[in-house]
């Protein structure tokens, strides 16, 4: 038996009834897709996620991975696993056909990751990493290098990373020091990074590192970083491997969670110089970096859904089979499972309810993306993307914020045996904990989403999101079902407020007030989208149950889910409003030296 | 350079403003003791805890605690912290000076008991535990048990541990199966018991076992436990230590954190059968681990605020010498230490925020032990130690549920750093988990609050209780200092929103959508309670300010945190009002089947 099993319907419905996956499969661009051949896809993908990777999920953070004499071990089975993945097609999924892609949607993708970080966050991080390297050879590589690299990265037969961090440059990546000298047909890099994301490993026989560096008598700050692609072994012209390229593992780092993926600080230029190939133009490195960015935000919000979902399944197998204590209600003197204790099924059916609020957020945005791509005209494209922007920073924080208190609370649920590390329930709190640190903190997500896409625009972007939201208020407010009813009534509190919010922050505009209103910001932006969002799966859900069918517990369920969410979340969303107006004047007066 | 400095004058603050230390000092029972002297207590203490206790926690963490052939060994200078800790005289201090204790404060004791648990949260188990025996030989040992038990507990020569849960028997302690069969003058007691701190360890010659077993023919439930202490050496009548009596450590736990507190699996009677001597009568064994109930949740409660305290000064060191980014409100170049933005301040504001209201309110529960136990009249008597009762779950679960939220915010501060082990972080992320767990779960807290605190006496302490926060409010919105107005303000909403809360719960009385409102009602009587609190204090910092005198950045820090807190906590109760009011509708109907 796996201990996780894909929520497959769940998944399907959100993608169908949320998301629009009907409007997808429209598209000339995905050819013969059918809701019909993405359940297929689905099922399949689960069988490997919950039959293969799941199980070793456990033994690869006791194990970790290790560094000896400079070669990187994996935990037993990765290996092996990865390789079924590769066999598979897996790795491929989003990429277009004319490289060797299955050319699928990213919403069809998205909902394939969350199924790899739910089985096993270690492992499922190697892909991740390298379709960021795969997004970035796509969008500004030279003809000649994604001839070299791309057909055997989107296989899987080799594996990209992600070069940013150095000590001194974390949030500020334009602190970089690593440097790279022109040298013929090829630059030289030097210099250490850190926090590399399965720079070394044993999967594969070669490792396409990006790098990001600074060239010699370049103007200080961003605008004088550029960007490389650093093979670990070079390619020879006829595609076949050569030499070793000098880029080495120095070492790894010891980590509170995903132990099972190797966190390398990474050597380049030791020797002779790394050698690496320019990609795009000088001194545009940051601004190739933003272009896959939304991508690789989307896949760390998702790690949160992910991870809650496993830890409530955890947490509902555990509560069905631990017997404790008597039905407070029926007076039986039999003891009973702990799942039919009301404050236990409250806790379950919290994290039930964000991880679907998460979920639905994160596979609304990958279809957004997929609709901003597919575009017949130019003001969809643009309406879309801006849809897309708005949000990201919003489904990696709010959603890994998530990902950490569905952890916590499941643990909880297992009581005095959640905090023994062979329960298993502690691996997930640790490993969600890397999700708001990485690729960007949740601070800086919250001062994107506040700068970048909410003051930059004067809230345009915004208003059209809470326009929206406001529609299917009033329209779901008219309901004769009572759940619809109560679920739109406190969404139309929910962005009245998030319009407050907002105006309260462009009226003021800047000042240490309103950065520090940043965060509660995001999040208040995260429960109304969310709500909104469970909001029109619960209206589908009343549909679907009026027709009958055969999902009438599924349905019945998203219901009363999105009930529970608007009436225990979506409440939060006034009191922040008022946080975020209030917010500054304390953080801004109070003297550094106080703290 | 310690990395944990006592916060000494906040404590004296909160005791002399909030708690009361000077009605305390008045009591004829505390003789001698003034401020200066209680003052010069935590000096020396905070010596201890700064400058010995709290090295060793780092190391502790990394070696744990281990068992080898039979015997616990603990990590590298615990046993020598032990040392100076007993030598010192700590573990006397809230007990009474006729069996050798210094019968200071429970006031006293709490803050000290928040530097010990600060410096170590490991280290400072065994004496915690140490003290929950002792409070139970105190209240129901005969004097024969007393006379050779009590002296080498008090004086910390002997430890005490408590044994209460089996592998079936955890928050339904009435499941528990040891048993214990009458032998002459004494029981032979033979089981196993989990979960146990400090069952064994190297730090003394005797540990004092608490152990809960049923007797022969005993009635199931509750009613058939009674109470039995089982030295693990036993003492003739001359006081010698004798032969070793038939108890041993089966196994240690392998924990999510308190890596250096040993969690011991006990074997009971594995040969002859343990010695055990009855507590007081049968069958009253649950009864009597209810009297010191209050005292050991209090003290777990406190781990909550020590761990967010020791998170807060990390994070604040970190983020006064990490150097990214610059201040985005200056426009200069250079770049600065990252407490200069804003959402960093705000993320140490919260926790400081949130320290400050759980000491104010752990502090005053103390203190109102203090205030029962020396009280002149038997209605004061009444009045103080319901006020206890009340507050007890309250104390234990919102503490320690901000203290897992202290430490993931103050690992976040950290960014990536803060995921790496040897920053240390990390760690008090793992040791803060286990606070809402043990002790009663949280759920558990919230029921008793519910249920027995609040139910059973038809809401008249939480009428009580309100009525004195609404009369502080309604003085403080009177008040010509803006932020002592602001705070009440938000206080007076509190306010009104716990008495709907309460109505709405004694309205219903019973109900699976009762008790699913348990928690949120428990979360909504800490934040109103912690506000008052803070807003008692914010006053005194106003007229210390006026008055002049040499701490002006503390009283100012005051009442700036006094005021955030109101701003972004306390407009959290008008929404859980309403959570508590519709909680359970869903929680109650949604099936079992569809988790």
């Amino acid at each position: 038996m796996s201990d996780y099993n894909a929520p497959i319907d769940e998944m399907l419905f959100v993608m169908e009834e949320v998301a629009g996956l009907g409007d997808l499969v429209q598209m000339e661009r995905f050819g013969e897709l059918s809701p019909e051949l993405v359940a297929a896809v689905l099922e399949e993908a689960g069988k490997l996620a919950g039959g293969v990777v799941a199980p070793l999920n456990r033994q690869g953070d006791v194990e970790g991975a290790r560094l000896e004499n400079g070669v990187v071990r994996t935990p037993t089975g990765f290996r092996e696993a990865y390789r079924q993945f590769v066999e598979g097609g897996w790795n491929g999924v989003p990429f277009p056909v004319e490289h060797g892609g299955q050319g699928l949607p990213w919403l069809v993708s998205t909902a394939l990751s969350e199924m790899w970080a739910s089985a096993n966050l270690s492992f499922s991080l190697c892909p991740l990493l390298t379709q960021g390297a795969i997004d970035l050879l796509q969008a500004h590589g030279s003809e000649a290098q994604k001839e070299m690299f791309l057909p055997r990265m989107i296989s899987g037969e080799w594996t990209g990373t992600m070069n940013l961090t150095e000590p001194q440059a974390g949030s500020d990546v334009g602190a970089l020091r690593t440097r790279a000298e022109r040298n013929g047909d090829h630059y030289l890099i030097r210099g250490q990074k850190i926090f590399i994301t399965y720079g070394e490993h044993d999967f594969t026989d070669n490792i396409i590192h990006m790098v990001l560096a600074r060239t010699p008598d370049a103007p200080p700050g961003i605008r004088g970083i550029s960007l490389f692609v650093v093979p670990k072994v070079l390619v020879e012209s006829d595609g076949r491997l050569g030499a070793r390229n000098d880029v080495r593992v120095a070492s790894l780092e010891h980590k509170l969670g995903i132990h099972a993926s190797p966190t390398c600080v990474m050597s380049y230029g030791d020797d002779t110089g790394a050698v690496g190939y320019l990609i795009g133009e000088e001194g545009r490195g940051i601004e190739y970096m933003f272009t896959m960015m939304n991508n690789a935000r989307l896949g760390v919000g998702l790690e949160g859904v992910a991870i809650a979902e496993r830890a409530y399944q955890q947490a509902v197998a555990f509560a069905r089979e631990r017997i404790q204590g008597r039905d407070a209600l029926s007076g039986d003197e039999a003891p009973v499972p702990i799942i039919r204790h009301p404050d236990v099924r409250r806790m379950l059916l919290s994290i039930r309810a964000d991880t679907e609020a998460t979920r639905a957020l994160a596979y609304y945005v990958a279809a957004a993306m997929d609709r901003a791509r597919g575009a017949q005209s130019d003001v969809e494209r643009q309406r879309w993307q801006q849809r897309v922007d708005l949000l990201i920073p919003v489904v990696k924080a709010f959603s890994t914020d998530v990902g950490v208190d569905a952890a916590s609370t499941a643990l909880q649920v297992h009581g005095g045996m959640g905090f023994i590390e062979e329960t298993g329930a502690a691996q997930h709190y640790r490993d969600a904990r890397i999700a708001p640190i990485y690729e960007g903190t949740n601070g800086i997500q919250a001062l994107d989403l506040l700068g970048r896409k909410t003051l930059r625009d004067k809230g345009a972007a915004l208003q059209a999101l809470i326009a929206e939201i406001e529609v299917d208020a009033s329209a779901g407010i008219g309901s004769g079902n009572p759940h619809i009813r109560t679920i739109h009534e406190r969404l139309g509190e929910a962005a009245t407020a998030l319009a407050r919010a907002g105006r309260s922050l462009i009226e003021r505009r800047q000042g240490a007030d309103v950065l520090a209103g940043a965060t509660p910001f995001l999040r208040l932006v995260g429960l109304a989208t969310t709500g909104w969002l469970l909001g029109r799966g619960a209206v589908a859900a009343a549909r679907l149950l009026d027709e009958g069918g055969d999902k009438q517990a599924l349905f019945e369920a998203k219901l009363q889910t999105a009930r529970f969410y608007a009436e225990q979340r979506l409440v939060m969303a006034e009191p922040l409003s008022r946080v975020v107006a209030d917010a500054g004047a304390t953080v801004a007066d109070f003297a550094e030296e106080y703290f």
